[in-house]
């Protein structure tokens, strides 16, 4: 018999296979979700090549996680059994640092604890992610998913959401800001819904006609064609902010062109190696920002404000054998506009 | 007779020489300066060698001019014959576009019209700057100069002053801020005195122990040794603001380190390529900017807070005929911290 509670990337020409847990025991603090379904993220597959150098096999990939609770601590008081409930990149952090205590998690000072291949003393000595049938964790990294949303399209949420969305709140997207969105992809396409749900005057600047076309309908005002210099030129100096969102390097110096004066481009997709024209910046006291995903309590924020404006990401649903296809097709950036895998297909 | 009332850079070789200049009519709105000093700036220099490829020549330059009024046009009310005035970087801007409109003339969407080297209706077709007898412009781009102040080490802050202080108030340098100032040259030691003078816990950052004690004299609170790691990397986390005035390409990776999460380097040196880390920005919310000059309003106001914080510019003075000795040792770095010419040794 082969138990299969998890799907394990080993290495890239053997990415997945079935791979046995032991999961830890459940703390009095703790809450066990049977996982209903889990978003793919363009860092899963960096993982599981081990593009960044850092991974530590066996990984089970999978920050975009949802379920129902099948088991909560003792001390548990937020969460019921039977209850919907998500698990995004993080799963705990010091708590005490700067950071923590203004509730950005996401910056702890000792960094946090990754949902997926970070060290840990649960056995495995690893933790795993959401491509499996079940995860344990702190109940402060637990999110509570609002009733009205189709869960399918909120794994993503959990990741592509939360990145797009704090940003967005950071530099203030609202009426009367002018919100440029760079590149239609997983987080892309939450962008332009969440900026318009902001009230922004929302714009999609793409490479693409007929990305330009489905933006429209996620809910952008106007489109930019980045690639048709003339006509982009025109928009130079007209942006409040711009969310760029493209996962690779890239020239940035047309995006710094279509900033006002005290504008702010900020990079969530790509933490590469950029040239940046200084005098782009010094010219118009302009900023390049980063930002990365947000913290627990403005996670849950995110996730209110979706039930509330009725966004979810737009998914293609996988089995978890079609794994392997899904990363192929991701690397083409064929997917509208992200995976997510039915963990009841993992058996 | 040979007219000399400025001098005229006309090409590397043969640097500055005498230059006769018609002046245009003093309007209605106009403003004589009988010019006493004028700062020297690296600016000066890239005009003078053409380094940035659009010098036309013959240029006289120099954006730091205080001197004396001495002939005022019909309309003028600001000003009166024998106070003190100055000019700075800008003698004009469209006066219609948002940025005019909001105080920010450095940022004019047409382009502000530079002292010097600046296509004009102009008698000579081109702006011409302070190293000169007499400079006349319109009253809405002089500044009043506060009698208190020493007038020599007052040019610099026309330039050299503005640079700096604009950026630490846009970025609320204050009380309870940790604001890191990079390179110690003329932008350099002005930051010191306005961070320290604005109630911010100043520190000097510089490769070099000895502009540490100096920085120490000008008012920096603690100096980072920039070259040694292990110290450096002490201060990781810790700065709200970094002000780098370097004026070259270098690299930016160990200041966004010294940055705490939501921290801003801004960049007033060097309108140069850079690399930049972008995973430096997306794992702390960090941002890169830039910043130019500052606007007329806030010059004024930067020139009042001198007046009453008793700041002024370290100057080395100089004769107009040693101006090519000044260029070869500001390119070695060689002054504390800015030359000025005096004015009456130019016959």
């Amino acid at each position: 018999m082969t138990f299969t509670n998890a799907y394990a990337a080993h290495q890239p020409k053997d990415q997945v296979k079935p791979f046995k847990i032991e999961r830890r025991t459940i703390g009095k603090e703790d809450v066990q979700i049977d996982i209903e379904y889990c978003g793919v993220c363009h860092t899963d597959l960096h993982f599981v090549n081990n593009d960044w150098g850092m991974t530590q096999y066996p990984v089970v990939p999978g920050h975009e996680i949802v379920g129902k609770v099948s088991a909560v601590g003792d001390s548990v008081n937020k969460f019921k059994v039977g209850e919907l409930a998500a698990i995004g990149c993080m799963v705990n952090s010091c708590g005490v640092c700067s950071s923590c205590t203004q509730g950005m998690e996401q910056y702890c000072q000792s960094g946090f604890v990754g949902t997926y291949n970070h060290p840990t003393e649960d056995p495995g000595g690893l933790t795993f992610g959401g491509y499996s049938k079940r995860i344990v964790a702190d109940e402060s990294f637990i999110l509570s998913v609002p009733e009205n949303l189709d869960l399918k399209g909120t794994a993503p949420l959990l990741c592509a959401g939360i990145t797009t969305y704090s940003p967005l709140k950071r530099w203030n997207a609202g009426p009367k800001m002018k919100v440029g969105i760079v590149g239609l992809g997983g987080l892309g396409h939450m962008g332009v819904k969440f900026s318009n749900a902001l009230g922004a005057h929302t714009v999609m600047i793409t490479s693409s006609e007929s990305k330009g076309e489905d933006a429209k309908k996620l809910g952008a005002d106007e489109v930019i064609l980045s690639t048709d210099t003339v006509s982009r030129n025109k928009h130079n100096g007209q942006f409040d902010f711009i969310l760029n969102t493209i996962p690779v390097k890239h020239s940035l110096d047309p995006y710094f062109d279509l900033l006002k004066i005290d504008g702010t481009m900020c990079v969530v997709g790509a933490p590469e190696l950029f040239n940046v024209n200084a005098g782009q910046l010094v010219f118009g006291r302009k900023t390049l920002a980063g930002s990365l995903i947000g913290g627990i309590k403005e996670t849950q924020e995110m996730l209110d404000f979706c039930s509330v404006n009725d966004i979810v990401s737009e998914v293609e649903m996988l089995q978890m054998e079609e794994i392997n296809i899904a990363y192929e097709r991701m690397v083409k950036s064929d997917v509208k506009y992200r995976f997510v895998i039915d963990m009841n297909s993992l058996n």
